[in-house]
């Protein structure tokens, strides 16, 4: 440590929200370079090192082939794709001297496929997984949380090609299970939720999710059975209907109503219907939106919902992804949209109704008229949606998608891993084509697969840290012993003798040998780092003893100094 | 083998130059994906990950600490250092999303700097080497040779930083010694040269040079002394001038002699000056330039050199550089500077000369009048330059600027490493002091040091080829072993077993099991992979025996395949 680059701080960052972030700045693992690019500095890049180095042994073990790609490339294969458009703003692009457009590459999707069609040519060339660890750019809007969301960060990105459904289905599963022997490895407690596939496109996709409290994403599990989704991905259980056949809609005079609150109030002040049982549940809510396809016209879109709840712009973009959705305000442009009255009958827009609208039921809603309001508003009778949306927001205690007694719970988790059965838009695109056993042509179905290796670092720091600094689980931490020399005579000589000597022993060893640095200050260090075992050579050196002290539990032992390779290997062990 | 993604070639890739290319390619190491941008597949993955392991390992054990900084970096730091100018078109620069200014740094001298002031204190932080292993990105005018000059590379560079001279020195000396050590274990047989330093700045540099045909960089040795040297990098010894004094200048009418040569004929011809023994090396030729320094307007410069010689545009941009050269040709625009009849005398733009032409020495040159030469032009009387440059083209046989009988003879090479002796240039433009053991500020001195990994793995296969393929050292080898099945009556299953052995004795082993294929189409790729062993598992193999073949020297010997392990792993050690 009397070499190492390292300055600890007492002082939180200025700039840092998250435990994770605060910690790493402060323990001197990284340090801000960039907005949202953070520069490794040596005990950090030794922990980026071991997770990279997990991430890779699983890979092969699970079959996969690393290549590595060019992280800048050419627009061309991005235009086939479609996704130079569909990532619009949130990715890098460039012209080079000669004014060709380039990017910087999000994921290598287009780029693996031309390589597959170059490099196959039968049936016998597959099942194929290939992976890459590559420093990625993104261009994001908000980079926050340190380490969580930059613009420039390290991915593992595997693809898997396979020639049939099935095959494809064992790829995903294969990775599924080196992807929960990884986290396990790198002590992260996580869960594998449902998800949506966004911008990526393909079907069937799942997240595994680091819970913490900082996490960007919510995730919902139910309390009888093992659904576990993220709340992006949750559906809705359509209601049985069993309502009586309802009277017919009839308009009614409901003046200075344009909420739902003042609008159930004056429905049971004046028993509309005959009834003064209104609930916010019982009103039809209409949202305009407007959705900006990429490269496209903005188009409107109404989501009608039940009262009680709100659009959760972030549920309605996933599901539009790579659409996006904003609220729609200019009212005066539209006067047949009328701001506070809408109904879904005869709207002139697209209209998508939430899965609680099925068919048969009946609402209080819009009338399409300043002051006016309808009721029995009959789905399937009165309007027919132009289809179901997932939009609503999501609660804790709603009803659970996948059994039939259970409650939804919500936590908040990182986003640690995502895998995708892609399927065929990325070979129907490129028209990869081999050929079969049978002698026809077969298009490979693709998989793809991500981890966020620094992100996977901050996740690790948030779930293993205490109030006194990081706590890092022994297979990634940056060394597996951390010597403190307490004191000044011939302290320091002991412990870097003490450190030749574990090192031998294959333990990886950090000897804090600084001079005019306290015993108090050094063990202040000690803890922020995190290092699993400390072994502290004080006063009782004289007598022949160390102190070896866990970072975890704060247990302490007094240890004779020839036993303490022993102790240590023996406690790894 | 029966799984790897691989595809041989047997034609020569059409867009490859030199061997390492074309090799590379045929054998699948690499495969092109953009301009100047590579794939790495599987088998050059794992050549260029023992590589990246050889450097990591040497840099470790000369003191070096590994970090890692961001490649997306914004404007600000390189504009303070004045390189985002300098370096013009050769960077790729983007604005995000937000319109900030950013680039994909060449070098990270800003950056470090930046970090080094933020994290030291004072003289006890210093010495320190800090390293990364990081993807660079040039905006390259001409990629070509394939790895060779790239515009995305995989790059080792490192930064020294000391309070004193001696201690950059020491440092530099340290690092040259390292950089002499990995060369030697990739099997590089490479020259130490002295060069120029370029856009870096700074004063002493040197080049790591291998020695190969296909190599851009063209350097001198000594037939007396060790000296050696970049062409860019020579220097001229200033001749001892012994003329006698000069009689005045005179004109003379030399129509029609607008070159070197036409002007030596008639000056024989006509006995100019009473000679007729002129020959080109007596006459000054006179060569303008136009020298763009980024972000000014462009100046007149020209250049005077003995006219046997040409300009060498290479040597004179490393003399100019971050300025660089083009010949100018727009005389009718400046109707003072007479072409073919262009005299130093009376020159009215800046004027330096070649060393050969010393004060003393007296030339036939141009008049500045159309048609007309003078004799007994004498430097330091008739004209005097207002500067010495270095920028006339190198020959063998010149004379060795370090010894008195040397003569320069001349090689290319693929330039595999560069240091520089930086000096404060970074740290003046930062301002960053330290407080020194004196307790007043310190300026710290900076060195460089950059070798190109990609770039090497290169420049091994151009050094390590025969006319069947790659041959590659043991060292970087994908594999130590390359099992060859070479028919099918359980000849497979018994290569897949022996590998299954060899890999339990540490060693590394690609096992050639495909079906299909024939013992031919195997032999010959497993020569064009170049992995140094090879075990051919064939009919013997019911006797008990298998061949291994040296891939070198293409020595074989039968082996019971019992002993195999053991002999390989003997002549392995």
């Amino acid at each position: 440590m009397s070499t190492l680059l390292l300055k600890t701080l007492r002082e939180e960052p200025a700039d840092a929200e998250v435990p994770s972030h605060r910690l790493l700045v402060r323990a001197g693992f990284v340090r801000r370079a960039a907005p949202g690019g953070y520069t490794w500095l040596p005990l950090g890049k030794l922990v980026l090192d071991r997770v990279t180095a997990v991430v890779q042994e699983e890979m092969f073990a699970a079959g996969g082939q690393e290549v590595s790609f060019p992280a800048l490339l050419p627009r061309e294969p991005y235009e086939t794709s479609g996704r130079w458009t569909e990532y619009g703003d949130d990715i890098f692009t460039l012209k080079d001297r000669r004014g060709a457009d380039h990017l910087l590459a999000p994921t290598h999707e287009e780029m693996v496929t031309l390589l597959v069609q170059e490099m196959t040519v039968s049936y016998r060339d597959f099942p194929l997984i290939l992976f890459q660890l590559q420093t990625k750019f993104r261009d994001e809007a908000r980079p926050r949380g340190g380490l969580l969301r930059g613009r420039e960060f390290l991915m593992k990105d595997a693809y898997s090609f396979d020639l049939t459904d099935a095959g494809l289905a064992e790829a995903y599963e294969r990775m599924r299970a080196a992807y929960q022997r990884i986290f396990n490895r790198l002590g992260l407690e996580h869960t594998v939720v449902a998800a949506t596939s966004g911008a990526m496109g393909g079907s069937a996709s799942e997240e595994f999710l680091a819970a913490a409290e900082v996490g960007e994403d919510t995730y919902v599990g139910c309390t009888a059975c093992d659904y576990a989704a993220n709340t992006e991905a949750v559906t809705t259980p359509a209601p049985t209907v069993r309502q009586p056949a309802a009277p017919a809609m009839a308009v009614h005079d409901t003046p200075d109503t344009p909420t739902i609150a003042s609008l159930v109030d004056l429905a049971n002040e004046r028993a509309l219907g005959g009834r003064t049982d209104w609930t916010a549940a019982d009103t039809l809510k209409n949202v305009v939106v407007t959705v900006q396809h990429p490269g496209r016209e903005p188009e409107l879109l109404a989501i009608g919902l039940p009262g009680d709840r709100d659009v959760d712009l972030k549920r309605l973009n996933a599901v539009l992804a790579p659409a996006t959705a904003t609220l729609f305000d200019d009212f005066a442009s539209r006067p047949d949209l009328v701001k506070g009255y809408i109904g879904p009958q005869g709207i002139k827009i697209r209209y998508l109704a939430d899965p609680r609208v099925a068919i048969g039921t009946a609402w209080l809603t819009g009338a399409n008229q300043p002051g006016k309001h309808a009721t029995d508003v009959v789905a399937g009778r009165d309007f027919t949606p132009d289809g179901v949306i997932e939009a609503a927001e999501v609660r804790p205690g709603d009803p659970c998608p996948a059994c039939d007694d259970g409650r939804l719970t919500m936590r908040r988790g990182i986003e640690i891993g995502h895998i995708f059965q892609l399927g065929r838009r990325y070979t129907d695109a490129f028209k990869v084509d081999v050929l079969g056993a049978d002698g026809k042509p077969v298009r490979p179905t693709m998989g793809c697969y991500g981890i966020g290796l620094s992100r996977a670092v901050a996740a690790i720091a948030e779930q293993h840290h205490d109030d006194r600094g990081l706590v890092w689980p022994a297979a990634i931490a940056p060394a597996d012993v951390h010597i403190v020399a307490a004191g000044k005579d011939g302290q320091v000589e002991a412990a870097l003798m003490l450190g030749a000597t574990l090192s031998r022993a294959g333990l990886r060893v950090l000897v804090d040998d600084r001079p005019n640095v306290s015993a108090g200050v050094k063990f202040t260090d000690a803890e922020l780092i995190g290092i699993p075992r400390s072994v502290v050579v004080g006063r009782r050196l004289s007598e022949g003893y160390v102190e070896v002290r866990d970072r975890r539990s704060q247990e302490r032992q007094e240890v004779p100094v020839a036993d303490v390779a022993g102790v240590i290997t023996a406690e790894a062990g």
